[in-house]
């Protein structure tokens, strides 16, 4: 294995690492407690992942970007069967002609940074410390790889029960309409690989060591004495609002988790915080006020013990805090807003950023 | 080319093709003047095409059964670049690794008994004279290909954009829902090739020569002097009604059309005939009486020309003549009834044969 420097996840990391996907995900990219026990269920039989950044890795080797597509509230009741990352792996290889060289999570968020992990740990393969996005998003356009120019095609896409679809499309917006509707014909979720690249296209086009910033974060969580502060501190978050979820209107579509939430502050003027959901918490409105919007990361908090609150977990009388960090600066690039700014989800206003500005006003 | 003996299709000959799988399409399988348009297309670019019998065929050759997939109503509206056939034979080829010895139609009713032939034409390839159904029907499991124990795996499906999905899937209904749900994706039709097989799986496993059957059906039609009642004799059939069309509830959903007419006789008691439809005709009944259902053939002729009236071409005021006749002695096999019979297709009685038998009262 040319593999030269790296760090070994093992199971005692996986507590922390679904800790910090959990904040890092945005309210979306699955559950993390359901990536963490299926990852320790495979790091229990395989042994330690190893992680490598991509400058370790050999420049021509081939990246299989890959996760669960499809909606959160499916994934939690639609269980896999473990096999889905090898079967992944195989197509690919068949597809490029050459083995696969390391696997990359699409997307740090949820259980979208874990479950890659399980499948590196059943093929024996490194695991890449960077990812897809920085954060969780619900569309397969909505990847660094494709502002960077990555071609979407071939995409593979598989279910628990084996079976298995090869997407080739030129636009990939073809890809997004075939793999929703794929996820959906599968019962609501599914598991997919695309943009498939060279460890030497994936370092300029992926948000590096997003890995190894899950796991600090979810460190801190754990063992800070004032982990609240700390993580947001860490992540140059604000706070939106504290309170009670008063309202949660949710349904399961087409492929997505959409819907809307309010939450009613329990002090000051008991305002009411709108959040508005696609797979993940998209937009966060007060007063009429954009408070935070895509593509930076709202993300909700229990109150008491700062466990996240996915989208698919949102239930009227919680006691949450939300907060909203910013992306990555590669999506507040013209590029990026177009392609994850509020309107590449039908609303009609551009990004808000966390101090207010607006970013694409046009 | 090893092929030994056949006959060829030219250009004159496509409206008596056209006529004689209109006719046993029972009011399926896509507009035949579509077809035909885009075969004399195809004929005029690159030649007549040579029909060959599969005993006439090298055991070991390569069959690719194929059509249009969808809703025919879509199928209308949805131009084709005439690529198709070529790019699912490039998949089939691959998946396969060897070329495409012949194509076969996956079903003679309707436009998918002239569109394969397009395909062949601009692949210089022979057509088979034989189909999957020796009619048309709605789902993919309903193929005789099915019926003979051929895998449905792999299944390529493609539409006018070069969109190309391949499904691989263990068990048949899956590879139906997976098909439809991509016809649904590309806005409502497309083109797939499944039930790849040799030549001599093809033998035992298909309706032979209903191409052939279709061509003379065809010229019946336009050259007899008492073409109806000529054509009739041939094909077995009754007269179920003839009348006026006056009520079509008819939609386009999930990827097929359905819906249902009644004809109102205009002799007699001026009794009403309800057809129910999805995508073809599937029971006839009349005062509460079954007087024609699936598999057998109900197919609706202009009463004025003996034109075919498919089932997206309905419409309130057409004087109508409605034959039936018996399917294949394939379908009336416990397997042909269970994949193809009334309770295929959610209704609660079993098949009921054209003298008012019951082949499957349970």
């Amino acid at each position: 294995m040319p593999v030269r420097a790296g760090f070994e996840i093992a199971i005692d990391d996986l507590p922390f690492l679904a800790r910090g996907c959990a904040v890092l995900g945005g309210g979306g990219g699955g559950d993390p407690l359901l990536g963490e026990v299926l990852a320790r269920q495979a790091l229990s039989d395989h042994g330690p992942v190893l992680v490598v950044d991509l400058d370790d890795l050999p420049a021509d080797g081939l990246v299989m970007p890959c996760g669960l597509i499809g909606a959160p509230t499916v994934v939690l009741e639609k269980l896999h069967s473990g096999d889905e990352g090898a079967r992944l792996a195989r197509e690919v290889e068949t597809l490029c002609g050459r083995p696969v060289a390391a696997i990359l999570p699409f997307e740090i968020g949820g259980a979208n940074g874990l479950i890659p992990l399980a499948w590196a740990a059943r093929l024996g393969l490194p695991f890449v410390d960077a990812d897809g996005m920085g954060r969780a998003f619900p569309l397969m356009t909505q990847m660094t790889m494709n502002l960077a120019g990555v071609s979407a095609d071939p995409c593979v896409v598989s279910d628990e029960r084996s079976n298995t679809l090869v997407i080739k499309a030129d636009l990939v917006g073809w890809v997004e309409r075939l793999v929703r509707s794929a996820a959906d014909a599968f019962g609501g979720a599914g598991v997919a690989a695309l943009y498939l690249m060279s460890v030497e296209q994936a370092r300029s086009a992926t948000v590096r060591r997003s890995v190894s910033r899950a796991l600090r974060l979810g460190r801190m969580i754990a063992q800070d004495r004032a982990p609240l502060q700390a993580v947001m501190a860490e992540l140059g978050a604000i706070e939106l609002c504290r309170g009670k979820v008063v309202d949660v209107d949710r349904s399961t579509t087409d492929g997505f988790v959409r819907g809307s939430a309010v939450v009613q502050r329990v002090a000051g003027h008991g305002g009411l915080l709108r959040l508005e959901i696609q797979n993940e918490y998209l937009v966060a409105i007060e007063d009429g006020e954009i408070r935070a919007s895509v593509p930076d990361v709202i993300t909700v908090l229990d109150t008491n013990d700062l466990g996240v609150v996915t989208t698919e977990r949102l239930r009227y009388g919680q006691h949450v805090t939300v907060i909203a960090f910013p992306c990555d600066a590669v999506w507040r690039t013209p590029l990026g807003l177009e392609i994850a700014g509020p309107r590449a989800f039908g609303y009609d206003f551009g990004h808000v950023g966390l101090g207010g500005s607006h970013a694409d006003p046009s």
